[in-house]
Formats: C-alpha cells, sequence, structure tokens
C-alpha cells in the first residue's frame, strides 16, 4: 500500500539557520476492527501488517488462541467520499464455537473489577487468562547474546531509520536471532504485529521466544507476552512498578535498560545463563550455593 | 500517597560485573473512571493528579468544556480485600444539564464512521467536536523561546530523573515559563494532567499557551491540545502523519525534534517571530516578500 511514510514540507531550524526541506513522516492512520460485524476496536496505527496486527490483538486480548479460531480477515470493500479503498476497517470472523468479544473488551478489562480496583486485581485477572504457562519454560538467557539485540533491531528499523518517529518490535531466540521485527507509531501495534505474525505461523505458544522492544516495558507489554506464552522480554527503556510485578508473577524473564553489554534483570534470574551466572548466583544467595 | 515510585531488586549486569542494587521504578496502576456512576474508562497511569488527570481526559473527549461542568470529584470508598482503599477508582458526577457521556467513548469514537474510515473521517470528527478555535490564537511562537523549554523541562523532571520512565507534558507561554509540569508512564495520561490542571484554573480556553511534550507528537496528543485551545504543540521527537494534518487543519503551530536551538516546524509558521523569522520567510517564498 506505500503508505508506511508520508512527506511534508518542514522548516527545519538549526541555531541561526532556517531552511525549507522535504521530510518524511511515519504514517498514522485509525484501523477499525470489526469481529463478527460488530466494531471491536480503533488503533491509530502505521498502515501495514494489519492483518498480523489483528491477530495478535486478539490473542492478546484473549479472544483467540491460534490462527485456527479465525475463519476470515478481509478488508471492508466498502469506499470513501472520492471512491477509493482506505483500507483501514477489518472484517474479521471467528471460527464456529469461538465465542464472539464482547464489544470494547480493550478498554473495559478491568471494569468489572470492584471498588477495589488495584494492581493485584490486574495481576489477577491476566492469571485467570492466560492459555500458557511462560513460567515453565526453561529457555536459557545469555547476557552476552541479549547485548547484540538492540544494534540488530535498530538495523532493521527500516522506517525509523527514515522517519525517527517509529517503535519497534521483535520476536527472538536464544541465539540471538530476530525472527520478526516490526514497526508502527503505537508500541502495542507493534507488539500486536509481531506476536501476530507468530499466530499466522503457527508459533504460538512461542516456547523459547524473547519479544524485544525499543521503549519502554508497561504493564501491558508484559500482558501481551505472557498471552502468547512468550518467556523472556528485553526492553531498552525502564519497565514500570507493574510490569515487573506481572513479570514475577509470570515467571518471566523481564530484562530493562537493554543497552549493549549495560542492562538491568528484573525478573527471572534462574535463566541466566553465560560467564555472568555464576557471579550472579553467587552474589543473590547469602545461603549455601544452589 | 508516595506511590509514585516503587523501589526492587536489581541485577545490573555491565560487562563482565553483575551485581545485586535497589532500583526505582516508576509506579503504575490502573485509574477507573466513573461518571454519573457508570464506568468510563481505564487508564493505565503513574498515582497522583488524579483529579486533573480526570479533568483533562473529559475535556479531551468532549464531555467538559470547563470546571463548572464536573459537580463533584471523590475517590471511591470501598476497600480492596485487605481493607486498604487503593485510591484506584475516581467517582465523578456531572452538573445538571451537562449530558452524560457514551460509555466507552474514548475507544469508540471513531466506531460510528462508515467504511470509509480514514484520516480525513477523523479530522472531520475532531473538527465538529472542537469547542474552541486555536486557528485564532495570535500567539508569537521564537525559535530561541523554544530552544531553552527542554532543558527547562528536564530539569522539572523529578520523578523521570529517578526512574527514566516517565513521560512529561508541559504547558508554557510565549515567554517559555513553564506553568506545569506532569509526568506519567502514559504520554497521553500527562496531557490530560497537565490539561487537567489548566481545567482546575479556570484557564481553559488555553489562548497563547503552547504543550510541550518529552516525546513523539501522535495524532491523540493534537487533539488533545486542539480540545483544550491551544495553539502551539512542541514535541521533543518526531509527529505522525496525521498529526501533522490534524495540526494544519485546526491551524496550530507544529514543533517537532525541539532538541535545543534545533527543531522543525511542520505547520502555522505564520506565528513565528524572532531573528529567524525574516529568513524562514524569505526562502519560504519564491515570491515578493509580504
Amino acid at each position: 500500500m506505500g503508505r508506511i511514510t508520508t512527506r511534508t514540507k518542514v522548516l527545519a531550524i538549526n541555531d541561526d539557520d532556517a531552511r525549507r526541506r522535504e521530510d518524511v513522516l511515519a504514517a498514522e492512520e485509525p484501523l477499525e476492527l470489526r469481529v463478527d460485524g460488530k466494531p471491536l476496536a480503533v488503533t491509530m496505527r502505521t498502515p501495514g501488517d494489519d492483518i498480523e496486527l489483528a491477530h495478535g490483538f486478539l490473542l492478546g486480548e484473549g479472544v483467540i488462541a491460534s490462527r485456527e479460531d479465525v475463519a476470515t480477515a478481509r478488508y471492508c470493500d466498502s469506499v470513501d467520499e472520492s471512491g477509493r479503498n482506505t483500507y483501514n476497517v477489518l472484517d474479521l470472523t471467528l471460527s464456529p464455537g469461538v465465542p464472539s468479544p464482547t464489544v470494547g473488551v480493550e478498554r473495559n478489562f478491568y471494569t468489572t473489577s470492584s471498588c477495589g480496583i488495584c494492581g493485584k486485581a490486574a495481576l489477577d485477572a491476566v492469571r485467570t487468562r492466560t492459555r500458557f504457562d511462560p513460567a515453565s519454560d526453561p529457555v536459557p538467557v545469555d547476557p552476552a547474546v541479549l547485548a547484540g539485540l538492540p544494534d540488530a533491531l535498530r538495523q532493521r528499523q527500516r522506517v525509523f531509520a527514515a522517519t525517527g518517529g517509529l517503535h519497534a518490535a521483535a520476536l527472538f531466540d536464544h541465539h540471538g536471532k530476530l525472527h520478526v521485527v516490526r514497526e508502527d507509531v503505537g508500541r502495542h501495534n507493534a507488539v500486536d504485529k509481531a506476536i501476530g505474525w507468530a499466530v499466522l505461523q503457527g508459533r504460538v505458544p512461542l516456547a523459547g521466544a524473547g519479544l524485544l522492544v525499543s521503549g519502554r516495558a508497561s504493564f501491558e507489554l508484559v500482558q501481551k507476552a505472557a498471552m502468547a506464552g512468550i518467556p523472556v522480554l528485553a526492553a531498552v527503556s525502564a519497565p514500570s512498578s507493574l510490569a515487573v510485578e506481572l513479570a514475577a508473577e509470570q515467571g518471566m524473564t523481564l530484562i530493562g535498560f537493554l543497552r549493549g553489554k549495560s542492562m538491568n534483570v528484573y525478573t527471572g534470574h534462574h535463566r541466566l545463563t553465560g560467564t555472568l551466572a555464576q557471579p550472579a548466583h553467587r552474589s543473590a544467595s547469602r545461603g549455601p550455593a544452589r
């Protein structure tokens, strides 16, 4: 569709100099997801990989567990006032036996909680909804392998290189190979696209996989990883308090501030391997070494 | 409430060294907003300034136009299972004559559009909803003043300094004074808090004001500024395509990549003043100087 970036005129000011030039912008357009004929959600996203986005979103919301749960996915064939299909409405139908989601599930997720809504209620809700068990995944996490991930990601952020305006998400294995990289103006969308790719490949639950994100690790990103059965989440920037709590609760390994050979391991240290595993365990334990 | 940050143990890895230390995290907890007794939205936010957040959110959604439209705002007094009020549910009642919002207004905003949903439909929807007219605001924008804003913002980002994990939003005037700075794990929340502060101060529409954000400028952030009557939006990082389109449509001045004396002016160049205004206009026009 060629709408991943757009061009615009900009006045570039630098110290005492000001000149007109062309600038490349990351495209942002609304995507409406309809499931079984009913509008479910609208997200502001960068066009492209919309089918993946839809599958990843539905997996994260607990609506589907695999690609077999989706019967059909196609763009609505209506047109806008100028007669063009905008490709901004995606119609999905679920397979027989798969219950339709409640409309507005996305933001109304917690609204069934009592007044005692809190971090714990949120954690409980996720725990009951997860179909997979990242905690039992023994995938090794080698800091030396993690160290190479941000550079590898940056090299594959084609649109970011042009615009400076996109979040990225990638799935990697314990050898440090990036299996898929997706970019989007929305951080959640980038993750949905990467995980949706795996859904369409029949790779969910993502045993042995890690999710790499270019920004911060929020509760919702950890939630999306947990819903896909991903045991490792590595973020270039800071995690939030609830992200750390949920990762601990789900038995996931959460890495933050991943910048080359420097990183913080917040949860799931038991998966660490390589030369640092021994010192790490030594300083972690005041009792006898296990 | 002292819940803006939390502490956690972390394994800090740096090259061949690994040591346990304490790390400070930005707090993230769900906030449920109820209006006239009905749940309206849940947002994952950093606790604090919740009343401001609610007012800013409701202004941005077009539910209220001033503080007078809100009759009462208080935390739900129920408690969680451990007997504590979590302060995560906020009950608001609207003043007589102010219509209750449709539940789920936030994400269902576009879902009334036909299949021709597109950037234009989104722009139209915003135009019809805005009660104010940022386009007619003649506030001068001096690049030399803008240049000092990011440093001023950073100096007042107290929680970011501790955690590295927060977005910030500020309202500034054309002298470069920051009137309010708010931080949050969610970029939209930081903006809602800053604008909500102005609502509570009776300062909306925010004539002559600018909104400064620490990250990127998305469609939704421009929308929030427009809904508050703010004529200038300055972002430290990149704007999206639809952010630029909406700013142009609303007659706003949109600045991106604001990094000291370097910045891009995307829309609303007519407000530029100072030493650069002349060269800028000269190079912009191939016809006679105006």
